[in-house]
């Protein structure tokens, strides 16, 4: 076993430290765009220092996966809408020969992707001291210098593999979709730790509320950490004692990491870092899948979200567990939630549920026996049309046995994301709001081929949602 | 209103109050067997005082429906197997001519009808002094004398009221099947709160727990009472500090008495002390009303259950309980349960479903991630041939999307009915279980309907099911 997991570690240091080709390749792309950054703010007027920041200043990036990040240094005396306008203009005019698109976390940045696969992120702003953090990006050079400072060189590797495992588990990202560790987060796991197999063992044993101080700003007084902090996972920011670099984890993706760890160093797999890809059933096959399939998949089909990456996922979770809420509340049983999106044209948000139909019958509720309550309910139900039969007491509570108003799921959301409202009064968010208005399809298991046929990303997704188990997991 | 009310209790003293022929004609009887018990007695050589007790002797029998209770009063030293044995022939003996049953409820006594439908009771009990009780039934001549010497002549007609409305609304009597209130615990509530509608203005304030101490036993120390009894009413014996009268009323009984008490007082209707009967519908009709029906009736027959009535109540209730939990453990909505039995052949455990059929999927729940349960699931889920999504990990446990084991409520019956164990496994009474393995049927719905047309006691009962609401609620 030891054997095995050594040629394992081996095997994952092979396809992600970089080779000297490759960081001769990488260090001379950013050195080159964090000048043109600098030039380009001179030619409109404006200075700016621009500082290779990210996996590429610490040496912790994934020879498969390149993300190059470039801050904008910007003097604190600039105004907030400046930066919308001249220098974001900057950031778009540096990588004008690539294909870029904005986006944007609580703040703005442009991406740009070169051939290659190459991701570029131009990212503005201040240049300010401790603890005058004026936008949630600031703190980033302070970030770099301490991992720089703090990150021994044979840790720098220990990185890269956690990094992997994070994102062969799918737990990789600060970003809403994802809601899992950081580049930093990660990096001072193994500053904590010491290396990748401690790091596991460690987090295998984490309690939920775990709490990690690595530069002891609270002197061990874990109660005032709690009391500022209500995260599933904190740690505290060795640049800021006010911030917790793990805010972003949600208890799901902790809990996913939780068990890997434990999981894999029981029996250690490529699996893990490298996740088999699930190839798609062709779309018959995937037709005859769904029908066998003893649940039924409900398909929300939205068109263009207007909203960021970041906003729209944010929107599309919050829709997802008010239409879960709607569909429990009136009695469907949801087994399972999930969405897909291309950021772009299409989103897809999944609901599969026990059965799609109800009977017309229904146990409902009234108040206690001898409340105030009592005699408009026995009075409503007595003389309703809804009635079948009751109102009596039961276990000193008005029951009664009545029809229902909704005996078809595909019928209800129809109804309640449609007609005038498009979900609003019940929680769907406001920029899938203003997508249902502009049309939507409600797909039923095999209705969903057509789509399935033409978007890849989506049948992926698809079929490793109807086999629901993580992909590490064997 | 006040004149209605008025109107209406005259009309139930009309019915209720005996006439004097009918007084000299029940009190003839009573006296006419109990000097043939002590005739009968001495025939067989023992000695035996018969006594007159309870509403005859007290005089708040009703006009409509009489019982007469003729106690034997068996000297302290005889012992219990000769009660048994020959007191129980004596009064057997007793009423020979007349059809006898013997019942028992936790101690025998003889039942005869005679002509007229004037019911007598002989109940053997021991001649002792308080509280030297040996058995429940020696307190009864205390009662007698107790409401003799503390019920006020204008009383006596209050309690007849009182008696019919609580037998117009289901709730008197202390057998297990009512689970109500005794004849004796009327009295004493006509005893505490002086008249009929002081009593309902009284209990229609009443709270679940509601605690009375007529004589003050307990010296306003009602933590001591409730220390001691934990029923949902309390209401001390008179005759006894050890004993709460109300001790067989059951929660369901004492909610329907407050509600009916104060939906009386809203709105006096004669319907709440002579309930309309329900005509069943014909065969035909009811068929097609089950058939229309959006729920599904699930009914179990069984045959002869060897057991006097109360225990034979008390193990339909336990039964039809336990067949609840074993439903709604596989997931099937029950959404009432009732029963009906002829005492004697017959008996029919109805359980009344949302739906009769599920769907071949279930969610089923795992332990905490990282639990030391954890490995077992997972293993056991993964390769298993039941498992249809997963294993994966929601809300910090691990789940799994499997198929089920029973899709359909009559077969799980079918099965768990017979099958070897008949039902004793998940809590199927004794008596009950020896009447399954003797046979049984499960009927769904209109299947029902060839037992409906030849038994017109449980027609009735179903008829009243269906419609579900009292039959004083208007």
């Amino acid at each position: 076993m030891k054997d095995s997991l050594d040629k394992i570690l081996e095997e994952v240091r092979g396809r992600e430290v970089p080779t000297s080709e490759r960081y001769g390749q990488v260090l001379g792309l950013a050195e080159r765009i964090r000048r043109r950054v600098e030039e380009e703010a001179l030619n409109r007027g404006v200075f700016v220092e621009a500082s290779v920041e990210g996996s590429v200043a610490k040496d912790t990036w994934l020879g498969s996966e390149v993300d190059i990040d470039i801050f904008m240094l910007i003097p604190e005396e600039v105004e907030k809408e400046k930066i919308f306008s001249v220098y974001m203009d900057v950031a778009r005019e540096s990588v004008r020969e690539y294909g870029w698109i904005e986006r944007y976390a609580e703040h703005p940045y442009v991406e740009a992707v070169v051939d290659g696969g190459i991701k570029i992120n131009i990212v503005p702003c201040y240049k300010v001291k401790p603890p005058n953090w004026k936008t949630a990006t600031d703190r980033t050079p302070y970030h770099t210098q301490y991992i720089k400072t703090h990150l021994k060189e044979e840790q720098k590797n220990e990185v890269r593999i956690l990094k992997r495992f994070m994102k062969g588990i799918k737990v990789y990202g600060a970003d809403i979709k994802t809601g899992g560790f950081s580049g930093y987060l990660t990096e001072l796991l193994i500053i904590r730790y010491g290396n990748f197999i401690e790091t596991l063992k460690s987090v295998s044993k984490w309690r939920i509320g775990e709490t990690i101080d690595i530069e002891n700003h609270y002197g061990g007084e874990i109660g005032e950490i709690k009391k500022l902090f209500t995260e599933p996972l904190i740690l505290i920011d060795p640049a800021d004692k006010n911030r917790n670099v793990a805010a972003a984890v949600r208890l799901e993706k902790l809990n996913i990491f939780r068990v890997a760890s434990k999981l894999f160093l029981k029996k250690p797999s490529l699996k893990f870092f490298y996740p088999p890809k699930i190839k798609p059933p062709n779309p018959e096959n995937m037709e005859k899948l769904l029908d066998e399939r003893p649940s039924n998949l409900l398909f929300l089909k939205l068109g263009r979200v207007e909203a960021v990456p970041d906003v729209l996922w944010g929107q599309i979770y919050k829709t997802s567990k008010a239409i879960k809420n709607l569909l429990e509340k009136n009695d469907f049983k949801v087994l399972r939630v999930s969405a897909w999106s291309d950021e772009k044209e299409n989103s897809v948000l999944v609901f599969e549920l026990e059965n799609l139909k109800l009977e017309n019958i229904k146990k409902h509720y009234g108040p206690p026996v001898s409340s105030s309550e009592e005699e408009n309910f026995v009075g409503k139900y007595l003389g309703s049309q809804r009635t079948v039969s009751g109102p009596y007491v039961e276990d000193g509570r008005w029951v009664v046995l009545i029809k229902r108003k909704y005996l078809d799921a595909k019928r209800l959301l129809e109804e309640k994301l449609g007609r005038g409202k498009f979900g609003r009064d019940f929680g769907v968010a406001g920029r899938v709001s203003e997508a249902l208005r502009r049309g939507f399809n409600i797909f039923v298991d095999g209705e969903i081929i057509p789509f399935y046929r033409e978007n890849v990303s989506f049948a992926s997704f698809l079929a490793e949602f109807l086999r629901g188990k993580p992909s590490w997991l064997e």
